[in-house]
Protein backbone atom coordinates (compact mmCIF):
# COMPACT_ATOMS: atom_id res chain seq x y z
CA UNK A 1 0.00 0.00 0.00
CA UNK A 2 1.61 3.34 -1.06
CA UNK A 3 -0.10 7.14 -0.17
CA UNK A 4 0.50 10.40 0.07
CA UNK A 5 0.10 11.93 3.56
CA UNK A 6 0.08 16.05 3.35
CA UNK A 7 1.88 17.42 6.57
CA UNK A 8 0.62 20.99 7.42
CA UNK A 9 4.09 23.22 8.13
CA UNK A 10 3.90 26.78 7.85
CA UNK A 11 6.96 27.89 9.56
CA UNK A 12 10.38 26.86 10.74
CA UNK A 13 10.11 23.82 13.25
CA UNK A 14 9.24 20.25 14.00
CA UNK A 15 6.12 18.97 13.04
CA UNK A 16 4.91 15.72 14.65
CA UNK A 17 2.55 13.81 12.47
CA UNK A 18 2.95 10.66 14.24
CA UNK A 19 -0.92 9.98 14.51
CA UNK A 20 -1.53 10.33 10.52
CA UNK A 21 1.15 7.60 9.70
CA UNK A 22 -0.16 5.13 12.25
CA UNK A 23 -3.53 5.76 10.78
CA UNK A 24 -2.12 4.82 7.26
CA UNK A 25 -0.83 1.64 9.20
CA UNK A 26 -4.00 0.58 10.10
CA UNK A 27 -5.88 1.34 7.13
CA UNK A 28 -3.76 -0.70 5.63
CA UNK A 29 -4.66 -3.40 7.97
CA UNK A 30 -0.77 -5.12 8.18
CA UNK A 31 -0.04 -6.30 11.78
CA UNK A 32 3.54 -7.08 10.95
CA UNK A 33 5.66 -5.69 8.40
CA UNK A 34 7.30 -2.37 7.42
CA UNK A 35 6.61 1.58 7.38
CA UNK A 36 8.66 3.01 4.46
CA UNK A 37 7.84 7.69 4.50
CA UNK A 38 10.09 9.78 1.89
CA UNK A 39 9.35 13.67 2.39
CA UNK A 40 9.26 14.63 -1.59
CA UNK A 41 10.85 18.15 -0.65
CA UNK A 42 14.75 19.30 -0.69
CA UNK A 43 14.21 21.84 2.03
CA UNK A 44 12.53 19.78 4.70
CA UNK A 45 13.10 16.64 6.57
CA UNK A 46 12.07 13.54 8.23
CA UNK A 47 13.35 13.06 11.51
CA UNK A 48 12.36 10.83 14.54
CA UNK A 49 12.91 12.23 18.00
CA UNK A 50 11.24 12.56 21.71
CA UNK A 51 7.99 13.96 21.41
CA UNK A 52 7.57 14.71 25.69
CA UNK A 53 9.85 17.44 26.43
CA UNK A 54 9.56 20.47 24.35
CA UNK A 55 12.87 21.91 25.12
CA UNK A 56 14.82 18.69 23.43
CA UNK A 57 13.10 20.10 20.10
CA UNK A 58 14.14 23.50 20.70
CA UNK A 59 17.63 23.27 21.48
CA UNK A 60 17.75 20.79 18.79
CA UNK A 61 16.24 23.59 15.84
CA UNK A 62 18.66 26.00 18.05
CA UNK A 63 21.43 24.40 18.12
CA UNK A 64 20.98 23.63 13.73
CA UNK A 65 20.50 27.00 13.09
CA UNK A 66 23.79 28.18 14.49
CA UNK A 67 25.77 25.53 12.49
CA UNK A 68 23.82 26.74 9.48
CA UNK A 69 23.05 30.14 9.80
CA UNK A 70 21.34 31.99 7.06
CA UNK A 71 23.80 34.26 6.58
CA UNK A 72 26.71 33.16 5.29
CA UNK A 73 29.28 34.30 2.74
CA UNK A 74 29.70 30.72 1.24
CA UNK A 75 26.57 30.51 -0.43
CA UNK A 76 26.13 31.36 -4.53
CA UNK A 77 22.95 29.89 -4.65
CA UNK A 78 20.79 32.47 -3.29
CA UNK A 79 17.96 33.07 -6.00
CA UNK A 80 15.17 31.06 -3.79
CA UNK A 81 15.76 33.32 -0.68
CA UNK A 82 18.22 33.38 2.07
CA UNK A 83 16.62 30.33 4.02
CA UNK A 84 16.71 27.90 1.19
CA UNK A 85 20.77 26.89 1.06
CA UNK A 86 20.69 26.65 4.58
CA UNK A 87 17.55 24.26 4.22
CA UNK A 88 19.15 22.15 1.27
CA UNK A 89 22.46 21.87 3.85
CA UNK A 90 20.09 20.49 6.82
CA UNK A 91 18.41 18.61 4.73
CA UNK A 92 21.68 16.98 3.83
CA UNK A 93 22.50 16.16 7.16
CA UNK A 94 19.59 14.95 8.37
CA UNK A 95 17.06 12.36 7.26
CA UNK A 96 15.15 12.11 4.10
CA UNK A 97 13.86 8.81 4.46
CA UNK A 98 12.91 6.46 7.02
CA UNK A 99 12.44 2.63 7.68
CA UNK A 100 9.79 1.64 10.66
CA UNK A 101 9.04 -1.72 11.55
CA UNK A 102 5.48 -2.39 12.51
CA UNK A 103 4.51 -4.70 15.04
CA UNK A 104 0.63 -6.15 16.47
CA UNK A 105 -0.68 -3.29 13.77
CA UNK A 106 1.45 -0.04 15.22
CA UNK A 107 4.54 1.56 14.35
CA UNK A 108 7.31 -0.06 16.45
CA UNK A 109 8.42 3.26 17.68
CA UNK A 110 10.35 3.33 21.62
CA UNK A 111 8.16 5.11 24.45
CA UNK A 112 9.44 8.64 23.41
CA UNK A 113 9.63 8.56 20.19
CA UNK A 114 7.58 10.64 17.72
CA UNK A 115 7.80 10.92 13.96
CA UNK A 116 8.53 14.35 12.95
CA UNK A 117 8.24 16.76 9.84
CA UNK A 118 11.49 19.15 10.33
CA UNK A 119 10.82 22.61 7.92
CA UNK A 120 13.37 24.22 7.06
CA UNK A 121 11.89 27.22 5.43
CA UNK A 122 10.50 30.36 6.98
CA UNK A 123 7.62 30.36 5.48
CA UNK A 124 6.23 27.44 3.97
CA UNK A 125 2.20 25.80 3.35
CA UNK A 126 2.86 22.27 3.75
CA UNK A 127 4.99 19.20 2.79
CA UNK A 128 4.58 15.59 1.32
CA UNK A 129 5.41 12.50 2.44
CA UNK A 130 4.98 9.01 0.37
CA UNK A 131 4.22 6.32 2.76
CA UNK A 132 4.99 2.47 1.69
CA UNK A 133 3.45 -0.17 3.89
CA UNK A 134 4.32 -3.70 3.08
CA UNK A 135 4.76 -6.80 4.61
CA UNK B 1 9.63 -11.23 10.56
CA UNK B 2 9.93 -8.61 12.87
CA UNK B 3 12.04 -8.95 16.56
CA UNK B 4 13.74 -6.82 18.88
CA UNK B 5 17.16 -6.93 19.37
CA UNK B 6 18.97 -5.66 22.27
CA UNK B 7 22.40 -4.10 22.05
CA UNK B 8 24.57 -4.21 24.99
CA UNK B 9 26.51 -0.44 25.49
CA UNK B 10 27.03 0.69 29.17
CA UNK B 11 28.96 3.76 27.57
CA UNK B 12 29.61 6.57 25.36
CA UNK B 13 31.11 4.34 21.90
CA UNK B 14 30.45 2.67 18.37
CA UNK B 15 29.04 -1.15 19.35
CA UNK B 16 29.19 -3.49 16.57
CA UNK B 17 26.43 -6.01 16.35
CA UNK B 18 26.70 -6.93 12.90
CA UNK B 19 26.52 -10.66 13.81
CA UNK B 20 23.21 -10.16 15.95
CA UNK B 21 21.52 -9.03 12.96
CA UNK B 22 23.35 -11.93 10.54
CA UNK B 23 21.74 -14.25 13.07
CA UNK B 24 18.23 -12.54 12.65
CA UNK B 25 18.13 -12.80 8.82
CA UNK B 26 18.93 -16.97 8.83
CA UNK B 27 16.50 -17.36 11.39
CA UNK B 28 14.43 -15.89 9.12
CA UNK B 29 15.38 -18.09 6.17
CA UNK B 30 15.11 -15.08 3.87
CA UNK B 31 17.44 -15.41 0.76
CA UNK B 32 16.83 -12.24 -1.27
CA UNK B 33 15.46 -9.45 0.70
CA UNK B 34 15.52 -6.63 2.77
CA UNK B 35 16.41 -6.60 6.51
CA UNK B 36 15.49 -3.21 8.11
CA UNK B 37 16.36 -1.72 11.70
CA UNK B 38 15.15 1.03 13.90
CA UNK B 39 16.80 1.71 17.26
CA UNK B 40 14.31 2.11 19.86
CA UNK B 41 15.78 5.41 21.33
CA UNK B 42 16.55 9.12 21.26
CA UNK B 43 19.99 9.45 22.71
CA UNK B 44 21.44 6.46 20.84
CA UNK B 45 21.76 5.99 16.66
CA UNK B 46 22.73 3.28 13.84
CA UNK B 47 25.50 3.50 11.55
CA UNK B 48 27.12 1.33 9.00
CA UNK B 49 30.68 2.64 9.59
CA UNK B 50 34.55 0.98 9.10
CA UNK B 51 35.03 -2.10 11.42
CA UNK B 52 38.56 -3.09 9.82
CA UNK B 53 40.54 -0.10 11.63
CA UNK B 54 39.84 1.13 15.14
CA UNK B 55 41.15 4.64 14.74
CA UNK B 56 38.52 5.33 12.49
CA UNK B 57 35.87 4.83 14.96
CA UNK B 58 38.23 6.49 17.51
CA UNK B 59 38.04 9.55 15.21
CA UNK B 60 34.76 9.85 14.69
CA UNK B 61 33.89 10.06 17.88
CA UNK B 62 36.55 12.36 18.99
CA UNK B 63 35.45 14.74 15.97
CA UNK B 64 31.60 14.40 16.72
CA UNK B 65 32.26 15.18 20.43
CA UNK B 66 33.66 18.68 19.38
CA UNK B 67 30.79 19.19 17.13
CA UNK B 68 28.86 18.69 19.62
CA UNK B 69 29.88 19.66 23.40
CA UNK B 70 28.92 18.41 26.73
CA UNK B 71 29.40 22.13 27.81
CA UNK B 72 27.04 24.49 25.61
CA UNK B 73 25.11 27.24 26.93
CA UNK B 74 22.75 27.19 23.92
CA UNK B 75 21.13 23.98 26.11
CA UNK B 76 17.75 24.81 28.36
CA UNK B 77 16.80 20.96 28.12
CA UNK B 78 19.17 20.17 30.95
CA UNK B 79 17.33 18.14 33.52
CA UNK B 80 18.45 14.57 32.31
CA UNK B 81 21.94 15.78 32.46
CA UNK B 82 24.92 17.11 30.67
CA UNK B 83 25.16 14.74 27.94
CA UNK B 84 21.26 13.85 26.93
CA UNK B 85 21.29 17.53 24.66
CA UNK B 86 24.14 16.17 23.03
CA UNK B 87 22.90 12.93 22.79
CA UNK B 88 19.59 13.98 20.73
CA UNK B 89 21.76 16.27 18.67
CA UNK B 90 23.88 13.82 17.40
CA UNK B 91 21.20 11.17 17.14
CA UNK B 92 19.43 13.62 14.46
CA UNK B 93 22.54 13.67 12.65
CA UNK B 94 23.31 10.10 11.95
CA UNK B 95 20.55 7.44 11.47
CA UNK B 96 17.48 6.39 13.53
CA UNK B 97 16.58 3.31 10.65
CA UNK B 98 18.72 1.46 8.30
CA UNK B 99 17.38 -0.64 5.34
CA UNK B 100 20.08 -3.17 4.07
CA UNK B 101 19.57 -5.52 1.14
CA UNK B 102 19.50 -9.37 2.14
CA UNK B 103 21.05 -11.10 -0.98
CA UNK B 104 22.02 -14.93 -0.62
CA UNK B 105 20.76 -15.35 2.92
CA UNK B 106 23.14 -12.68 4.23
CA UNK B 107 23.37 -8.88 4.89
CA UNK B 108 24.59 -7.20 1.49
CA UNK B 109 27.22 -5.30 2.71
CA UNK B 110 30.64 -3.73 1.49
CA UNK B 111 33.57 -5.95 2.48
CA UNK B 112 34.49 -3.12 5.13
CA UNK B 113 31.19 -2.20 6.41
CA UNK B 114 29.64 -3.22 9.60
CA UNK B 115 26.43 -2.34 11.67
CA UNK B 116 27.35 -0.31 14.80
CA UNK B 117 24.58 1.35 17.50
CA UNK B 118 26.55 4.35 18.45
CA UNK B 119 25.53 5.18 22.05
CA UNK B 120 25.65 9.04 23.11
CA UNK B 121 25.02 8.67 26.95
CA UNK B 122 28.18 8.36 28.95
CA UNK B 123 25.85 5.58 30.78
CA UNK B 124 23.89 3.14 29.69
CA UNK B 125 23.04 -0.43 30.19
CA UNK B 126 21.65 -1.23 26.82
CA UNK B 127 19.28 -0.56 23.68
CA UNK B 128 16.68 -1.80 21.73
CA UNK B 129 16.71 -2.66 17.91
CA UNK B 130 13.69 -3.25 16.39
CA UNK B 131 14.29 -5.32 13.41
CA UNK B 132 12.03 -6.65 10.40
CA UNK B 133 13.24 -8.90 7.27
CA UNK B 134 11.00 -9.13 4.64
CA UNK B 135 11.02 -10.12 1.09
CA UNK C 1 14.32 -8.45 -6.60
CA UNK C 2 17.99 -7.49 -5.81
CA UNK C 3 20.71 -6.59 -7.71
CA UNK C 4 23.92 -4.19 -7.72
CA UNK C 5 24.33 -1.09 -9.38
CA UNK C 6 27.72 0.49 -10.66
CA UNK C 7 28.16 4.25 -10.12
CA UNK C 8 30.50 6.01 -11.94
CA UNK C 9 32.52 8.85 -9.62
CA UNK C 10 36.34 9.11 -10.02
CA UNK C 11 36.32 12.33 -8.25
CA UNK C 12 34.88 14.06 -5.02
CA UNK C 13 31.13 15.30 -5.79
CA UNK C 14 27.43 14.42 -6.03
CA UNK C 15 27.11 12.09 -8.83
CA UNK C 16 22.97 11.51 -10.19
CA UNK C 17 22.48 8.41 -10.71
CA UNK C 18 18.47 8.26 -10.61
CA UNK C 19 18.00 6.80 -14.20
CA UNK C 20 19.71 3.69 -13.01
CA UNK C 21 18.04 3.33 -10.48
CA UNK C 22 14.24 3.72 -12.31
CA UNK C 23 15.75 1.04 -14.87
CA UNK C 24 16.06 -1.36 -12.67
CA UNK C 25 12.44 -0.49 -10.75
CA UNK C 26 11.66 -1.11 -14.49
CA UNK C 27 13.17 -4.45 -14.97
CA UNK C 28 10.99 -5.50 -11.56
CA UNK C 29 7.70 -5.02 -13.17
CA UNK C 30 6.82 -4.10 -9.60
CA UNK C 31 4.15 -1.06 -10.04
CA UNK C 32 3.77 -0.03 -6.42
CA UNK C 33 6.32 -1.49 -3.73
CA UNK C 34 9.49 -0.11 -2.38
CA UNK C 35 12.98 0.34 -3.14
CA UNK C 36 15.75 0.08 -0.95
CA UNK C 37 19.37 1.20 -1.87
CA UNK C 38 22.23 0.65 0.19
CA UNK C 39 25.90 1.83 -0.81
CA UNK C 40 28.42 -0.82 0.18
CA UNK C 41 31.11 1.76 0.99
CA UNK C 42 32.30 3.92 4.10
CA UNK C 43 33.80 6.90 2.20
CA UNK C 44 30.91 7.64 0.11
CA UNK C 45 27.45 8.30 0.83
CA UNK C 46 23.50 8.19 -0.72
CA UNK C 47 21.97 11.94 -0.71
CA UNK C 48 18.31 12.67 -2.63
CA UNK C 49 18.48 15.93 -2.96
CA UNK C 50 17.76 18.77 -6.04
CA UNK C 51 18.59 18.21 -9.32
CA UNK C 52 17.54 21.55 -11.05
CA UNK C 53 20.02 23.90 -9.79
CA UNK C 54 23.92 23.07 -9.71
CA UNK C 55 24.49 26.14 -7.51
CA UNK C 56 22.76 23.81 -4.73
CA UNK C 57 25.12 20.65 -4.84
CA UNK C 58 28.13 23.50 -5.13
CA UNK C 59 27.42 24.80 -2.02
CA UNK C 60 26.67 21.87 -0.51
CA UNK C 61 29.64 20.51 -1.13
CA UNK C 62 31.65 23.60 -0.01
CA UNK C 63 29.85 23.91 3.13
CA UNK C 64 30.78 20.11 4.07
CA UNK C 65 34.81 20.70 3.26
CA UNK C 66 34.58 23.65 5.57
CA UNK C 67 32.59 21.87 8.44
CA UNK C 68 35.39 18.72 7.27
CA UNK C 69 38.35 19.81 6.78
CA UNK C 70 41.04 17.40 5.04
CA UNK C 71 43.89 19.00 7.99
CA UNK C 72 43.10 18.47 11.01
CA UNK C 73 45.01 17.46 13.88
CA UNK C 74 42.35 15.67 15.73
CA UNK C 75 42.81 12.76 13.19
CA UNK C 76 44.56 9.82 13.66
CA UNK C 77 43.46 7.65 11.09
CA UNK C 78 45.69 9.12 8.08
CA UNK C 79 47.02 5.93 6.55
CA UNK C 80 44.38 5.61 4.03
CA UNK C 81 45.20 9.34 2.80
CA UNK C 82 44.62 12.86 4.25
CA UNK C 83 40.98 12.49 2.80
CA UNK C 84 40.10 9.09 4.05
CA UNK C 85 39.20 10.23 7.90
CA UNK C 86 36.96 13.38 6.60
CA UNK C 87 35.59 10.96 4.17
CA UNK C 88 34.15 8.53 7.08
CA UNK C 89 33.01 11.65 8.81
CA UNK C 90 30.96 13.10 5.78
CA UNK C 91 29.63 9.57 5.37
CA UNK C 92 28.20 9.63 9.15
CA UNK C 93 26.83 12.32 8.57
CA UNK C 94 24.53 11.60 5.31
CA UNK C 95 22.80 8.39 4.19
CA UNK C 96 24.17 4.89 3.74
CA UNK C 97 20.84 3.41 2.90
CA UNK C 98 17.82 5.11 1.35
CA UNK C 99 14.17 3.50 0.94
CA UNK C 100 12.25 5.09 -1.94
CA UNK C 101 8.69 4.53 -2.50
CA UNK C 102 7.30 3.28 -6.04
CA UNK C 103 3.82 4.58 -7.51
CA UNK C 104 2.91 3.37 -10.97
CA UNK C 105 6.10 1.69 -11.97
CA UNK C 106 8.19 4.89 -10.81
CA UNK C 107 10.33 6.15 -8.04
CA UNK C 108 7.72 8.65 -6.00
CA UNK C 109 10.03 11.70 -5.89
CA UNK C 110 9.31 15.07 -5.55
CA UNK C 111 9.46 16.87 -8.38
CA UNK C 112 13.17 18.55 -7.74
CA UNK C 113 14.48 15.39 -6.25
CA UNK C 114 17.21 13.11 -8.11
CA UNK C 115 19.19 10.23 -5.94
CA UNK C 116 22.78 10.94 -5.85
CA UNK C 117 25.97 9.09 -5.02
CA UNK C 118 28.35 11.09 -2.72
CA UNK C 119 32.24 10.82 -3.60
CA UNK C 120 33.97 11.97 -0.74
CA UNK C 121 37.44 10.86 -2.00
CA UNK C 122 39.48 12.69 -4.00
CA UNK C 123 40.26 9.82 -6.44
CA UNK C 124 37.83 6.64 -6.81
CA UNK C 125 37.20 4.55 -9.84
CA UNK C 126 33.29 3.64 -8.97
CA UNK C 127 31.05 2.89 -6.02
CA UNK C 128 29.02 -0.21 -6.11
CA UNK C 129 24.68 0.01 -4.56
CA UNK C 130 22.76 -2.73 -3.61
CA UNK C 131 19.26 -2.19 -4.99
CA UNK C 132 16.20 -4.36 -3.48
CA UNK C 133 12.68 -3.61 -4.82
CA UNK C 134 9.49 -5.74 -3.00
CA UNK C 135 6.18 -4.93 -2.86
Amino acid sequence: MVEIINVQTGRQGLFEFTRQVERAVHKSGIREGICNLLIQHTSASLIIQENADPSAMHDLEKWMNRLVPVNDSLYTHTLEGEDDMPAHIKNALTATTLSIPVIDGGLALGTWQGVFCWEHRHCSGSRNVAVHIGE
